[in-house]
């Protein structure tokens, strides 16, 4: 025997320990073991292994339940097999780096105590039986070929539901042909302005408008896809539209802008409606030069004051194009969003999109659909926007007993509210609250930073965020962490 | 009254037709009455809307109603408001471009008769039953937070169950903290060369090589991201793994190549496994170059004539990104794949994927995870293994009655077949299939362009596609369009 030779009986399955006692095949146990044996240099590459008939009479195992392990760590590339040199551990397998041992969990920031970040619906609101019933319906009525591969544009009966809703809810022009089914709205900004480097995008040129106070997040798409963003004052009107049509460009450097990102229904984060005649200004703009207008209408269905104000995407649907997700309304874990577009428009960013749905799960497309048109998405609209509301009431009950110097700003709409504070006491503020154990987020998070309209001190807080049980502890805490009236107490020094 | 003042008996309501038949409050009615006028001309720009006494009165609603819905239209941008002198109809409101008429659904290519494309499961067998079933269970056993943002590495329940099945029936060495979740292959690719201007991603540089004979849309994404690809060779033992490392560059052109995307399991299209000197060879270059190997596992579950092949990656994790998805196994409806990846490149596809997930629904990622978990994965593929087989055999069959100079070449594994045909009659034959109604590709759309390695004819057929009924005429068809044997009928001129 070759000095080599690995005598089965002695080393493999004694010494070597070959774990026979998993689950599967013997044939899959066996190579499993063989596989963790060179894995972790228990046998050394090139050491050759006993004839298959050897090992096979040693494990008590069947000659060809060996034979095949061979030859499947052969296939793939553990061992070698050579004419008259038998069976060896390939001498490529290189030992492993390191034992391998359980991994412990990487660790996380620790969860705040409460939770007031903007941006996230009531979690335990989602509606699971609704749903669930929903998928059964729209399971059984699909045909076949929605299981295939899918058509980019999105499925028809999700289209068709969206535009019979958005018409009706949120008084949107639209037919199916020009809804185009996304994962939400960053992807959508990433259909129109991805760029070639990108997710196919690249419909859009910049520079692009934004409002001085919007999420970084999608200032960070637009300006990763070479798309400048420049930002447009704010005022109790909402955005300064003026500053576009003044001379066409904004602040007079580089080239014309192209088009504007704005929250009309619901200016985010500081609250505000754009007012009517911005609304028509914006349109007006956008006719003159050709532009284009973005509207993310993230929250558009929550208004506790009066009936939500319809979408500026129905005074001109050719220069607007609206944008709308569940993430807010239902639930982020749907990944659905959708593209209003301008029909000279819809080519492109199909063209963006692929050949086939390659994102949006067709699964949740047909039971979103099915959700729509059976009428359970507004009622769970209407379930949302009253416990929202009823939680925007306690809060600005809380400040006018706890802290009647701070106002919740803004109309009593979305899923968040702006305290405004006192010049200069916001970074505390944002302190004092993260020592309450309370998660939240200042103005200053979202300003342009290229804005040059006064800055305003104030806390952006979520209050759609926390579970039912836990809220009313939140609001204390918050209150607890508020600046004190200077006009009685005097500020910090 | 002023000259523009609009009788509002005689226009409104009578001449204008004002709708008011529509679901929803009387308000809403109103309002999407009178924004239709506006938006067909009915009511023209600049003029005076009668008091909402007067069109109360003489539609018989109440005066808070047209009240109501005049301040919406103002807020919304289609009326003006100004003191003294009434409600207008805003000047910025352009007449329509067109008349609003039902648009024709736009033309799409007649599906063929017969469709032989490869590339998609059979959508009929999709296991509706099971998958609401597991649906049902995820849904009821999900934390609440389930529904708030998502972990862009995926849900845990899903990615452990991943990697317990990728370890059992693919040898992958995976914890569930090496697996990213993704949307499918594609959107894998591009978190890993998305580049700067795209969904996030730029993990990867190039050159890349890629096998002679692959899907093209899988090489522009790479192209498309600034990452040149390089042409491997293929022979009978699979890519030619030799050419990778003859001096570290491929053909001497340009930067050395950082890493080579490989179907070991089954090259696509061509339909052979990767040999196993080859297998251990590229993992060999990866050591000695710093290299990557991507490792296209996309219908590695199916194997005919015997177990499946383990994944090139179990050979060395940490110079291997083992990819695949549920588009073959289970249905691109469900657009759910997974990213197996070397420690350190955890971090930076999880940077270029974002910080919250913005693409696999996390619904989905609930049900899959109890889909595997509960057996029903292993289950269906057991089911689809035997269909699909059965599926491949009548072709072989038919062949070899019809058509017998014409063989599938490749293993018995996956969910097409290719036919290799004489030199010089693929596009002639694909025309013929054409004309018999079939859809099918042949082998020169799968070339690289710049492959230089010699030319095969061949014809690419998915037998997966047809519904179960049509199989048969499906391959009927396919052997009355393939090209005579040239030795007994001589070709055609």
């Amino acid at each position: 025997m070759p000095d080599s030779w690995v005598n089965s009986a002695e080393r493999i399955g004694t010494d070597l320990h070959l774990d026979l006692s998993g689950t599967g095949s013997r044939r899959a146990v066996l190579i499993r073991a063989l596989r963790d044996a060179v894995r972790e240099g228990r046998l050394a590459p090139g050491t050759r292994l006993p004839p298959y008939r050897s090992l096979a009479a040693d494990l008590g195992l069947a000659r060809n339940t060996v034979a095949d392990a061979y030859a499947e760590l052969v296939a793939e590339g553990w061992l070698t097999a050579r004419q008259g040199s038998g069976t060896r551990v390939a001498e490529r397998v290189a030992p492993p780096k390191r034992p391998r041992l359980p991994k412990p969990a990487p660790a996380r920031p620790a969860a705040p105590a409460y939770n007031l970040l903007q941006g996230t619906p009531d979690a335990a609101s989602f509606p699971r039986t609704a749903w669930l019933a929903a998928a059964r319906r729209a399971l059984a009525a699909a045909p076949n070929e929605a299981f295939g591969p899918g058509d980019p544009r999105g499925r028809i009966e999700l289209r068709r539901a969206l535009a019979d809703y958005l018409t009706r809810a949120r008084g949107v022009r639209v037919d199916a042909e020009r809804i185009v089914v996304c994962s939400g709205f960053a992807h959508a900004l990433r259909l129109l302005f991805g760029g070639s480097r990108g997710a196919g995008g690249g419909v859009l040129r910049g520079p692009f408008a934004v409002e001085s106070y919007g999420l970084g997040f999608h200032r960070e798409i637009l300006e990763s896809s070479g798309v400048r963003t420049v930002p447009l004052g704010l005022d109790e009107q909402g955005a300064r539209i003026e500053e576009l049509a003044d001379g066409a460009r904004v602040r007079g450097e580089g080239p014309r802008v192209r088009g504007v990102l704005l929250t009309p229904a619901h200016q985010f984060p500081t609250g505000g409606p754009l007012h009517a005649s911005r609304r028509a200004a914006a349109v007006d703009w956008a006719r003159a030069h050709g532009g284009l207008i973005l509207e993310d209408d993230y929250d558009g269905e929550f208004r506790y004051d009066r009936e939500p104000v319809g979408a500026v995407q129905g005074l001109d649907p050719e220069h607007v194009v609206y944008l709308g997700s569940v993430s807010k309304s239902l639930s982020p874990a749907v990944r659905i969003g959708w593209l209003v577009l301008p029909e000279q428009l819809v080519p492109a960013v199909l063209a963006a999109k692929g050949e086939r749905e390659a994102w949006a799960s067709v699964l949740d497309q047909l039971t979103l659909a099915e959700f729509i048109a059976s009428g359970q998405y507004d009622r769970h609209i209407r379930r949302m926007r009253q416990r929202y509301r009823s939680r925007r009431d306690r809060l600005v009950a809380a400040l006018s007993e706890h802290a009647p110097h701070i106002t919740a700003t803004g109309i009593a709409a979305g899923l968040h509210a702006v305290l405004r504070l006192p010049p200069g006491t916001e970074a505390s503020a944002v302190k004092a609250a993260a020592w309450q154990g309370i998660a939240l987020e200042g103005l200053a998070q979202f300003r342009h930073p290229a804005a040059t309209m006064p800055t305003a001190d104030g806390l952006v807080v979520g209050y759609s965020t926390p579970a039912e049980h836990a809220y009313g502890a939140a609001v204390d805490a918050l209150c607890r962490a508020l600046p004190p009236d200077e006009r009685y107490e005097g500020g910090a020094p």
